[in-house]
C-alpha cells in the first residue's frame, strides 16, 4: 500500500532532503525508520528536494509498504524510530498506488523568515536569517510585485539548476510583518506550481536589498528583464527557508 | 559605572539563572564574559532568578564596570565573548549607581507557550510545552480570571518558595490563541509586581486541566480558596516559560 507522509524537519543537521552515501539526509533518516518497521530497502519520493540547511514544515513524501498500516499507527511508529533526529511525521494518509508525492503535486509553498535585530538570536538561531537594519516592507512588496506572473526567471536561477525551462509562473510573493515574542520578523509567502533551484533564496536576497534601500523596486524589474544570473542580488542563506506546503488536485490529508 | 543589561537566553543548557559552583548558569556565563573585558571578579544581579530550563526573553540585570563603556560597545563586546552560549545582550543602558535590577523592579512579565499538536516538535523543541489534545481557551480564561487580583496564593506556591508572604497581586493572566507556522499555540501573558516560586508554572499546569475539560473554571477558584499546595493542579514543565519583561518606574532602556 502507498502512504503519503507530511514531514516537518530542522534542516541544520542534514546535507539536505536527498539521500547521500556519506552524509546525513532527511530522506535517509525516514528510510532508516521505515526499515525498522519493514526490513529491507525503502526508497521514498518527495515533492521538493530541499538544500542543506533548509527546513521542512509540510514537505510531502510517499512510501510503499507491505503490511496493512493504519496511517495513524504508521506515523506514531515512524516518529518513535526517528528520535532523536529532528524529523517529525505530522500527518499520514493512504493514497492510490499511482499517486506520486512529486509528480501529482500542482503547487509548492515556501515561507522565508527574516528576524530584524542586531543581537544574536538564541531561541531562533538557525531558524531565521538575521538582518541588522530596518527593512522597508512597502518597497519590498513593490519589488516583489514585478516578479508575480509568468516570466523567464533566468536571473533568479542557480547555475546548477536542472529544470528544462526558466519559464515559470509565480502565483504569490507576499511580504508580511510579524511581531514575534523575540522581535520583529518579515515573512515571505511564496507560491508556484514549481520552482527553479535557489529561486526563493534569490528572490529574498534581492528583495532584502530593496528593503535596505540599496535597490529600488524597479531595479527588481530590470534584473528580471535582464534574464541573466549576474543581474540577481545576493542569494539569501538557507536557514530562513521552509518548504511550507504542497498542493494536490485532491488533498490526501483532508479529513472527511 | 553601573550598566543595566537586557538579556535573552535559551534555558536548556543551563541549571538556571543563578551562578552555581559546578554547573553552567546564565549568570556565570555573563560574569565570565565581563571578566574578559575587565579582569577580576564580577557579580551581577538580576530581576528574576529563573529555574533550570526556563528561558529569558528580556531578563534585566546590572553590572558595575570601571572603564567608561558606551552601552552599545559593551553589548557588542559581551555578545562576542558569550559565543557560543545561547545568551544574548539585546540592550544596555547606563543607570544610576543606586539603581538595582532586582530591587528597583516594580513588575515582572512572563510568557508561557503551549504548542497544541501530537507530532513531536522539531524547530521549536525545548521552547514549548507540547500538548496532544485540544484546549478550550474560553474555559481557561474563565478559570484564569478567578486568579487575578490580590490573593493568598499558597496553592500555587512551590514548597521551597522563600517569599515571606503568599499574598500577592496578580495584574494580568491572559490566554491567547496564536497561529504559528508550525501549528497552533496557546500563549499565557502573566504580569505582577512579583511572583512566588513556581507560581506561573502552577497556574499554567492547573489551567491546562481546565482547557482539557478535566477541571471546571470554578475548580480553579476552589483551589485558590483552599490555600493549600495539595489543591494545585500539575505544575507545567519549564521549557514553555519565558521571563518576558521587567518593569521599572523609569524604563532605563527607553530611547529618548
Amino acid at each position: 500500500m502507498r502512504i503519503a507522509l507530511k514531514v516537518e524537519y530542522h534542516g541544520a543537521p542534514f546535507a539536505g532532503w536527498q539521500r547521500q552515501a556519506d552524509q546525513p539526509s532527511v530522506q535517509g533518516a525516514i528510510e532508516a525508520a521505515l526499515a525498522k518497521l519493514e526490513p529491507g530497502e525503502h526508497t521514498i519520493a518527495a515533492a521538493g528536494r530541499t538544500d542543506a540547511g533548509v527546513h521542512g514544515l509540510a514537505q510531502v513524501a510517499h512510501c510503499d509498504l507491505q503490511k496493512d498500516w493504519s496511517p495513524f499507527r504508521l506515523s506514531e511508529a515512524l516518529n518513535y524510530h526517528l528520535k532523536p533526529d529532528p524529523v517529525s511525521i505530522v500527518d499520514a494518509a493512504v493514497v492510490d498506488d499511482d499517486w506520486h508525492a512529486r509528480f501529482s503535486a500542482v503547487e509548492r509553498r515556501y515561507l522565508f523568515r527574516i528576524l530584524m535585530r542586531r543581537a544574536p538570536a538564541t531561541h531562533q538561531a538557525g531558524l531565521v536569517w538575521q538582518i541588522n537594519h530596518e527593512l522597508d516592507l512597502d518597497a519590498m512588496q513593490a519589488g516583489a510585485d514585478y516578479l508575480i506572473g509568468n516570466h523567464d526567471f533566468t536571473t533568479f536561477r542557480s547555475s546548477i539548476c536542472q529544470a528544462q525551462s526558466p519559464q515559470k509562473t509565480l502565483d504569490e510573493l507576499r511580504v508580511e510583518w510579524v511581531d514575534m515574542p523575540w522581535g520583529p520578523e518579515v515573512h515571505f509567502h511564496v507560491r508556484a506550481r514549481s520552482f527553479l533551484h535557489n529561486q526563493v533564496r534569490s528572490f529574498v536576497g534581492t528583495l532584502e536589498r530593496v528593503g535596505a534601500g540599496a535597490w529600488s523596486p524597479e531595479d527588481v524589474r530590470d534584473a528580471l528583464e535582464a534574464k541573466e544570473r549576474a543581474a540577481c542580488g545576493p542569494v539569501s542563506p538557507p536557514q530562513g527557508l521552509y518548504l511550507a506546503g504542497v498542493g494536490y488536485p485532491d488533498d490526501p490529508f483532508l479529513k472527511t
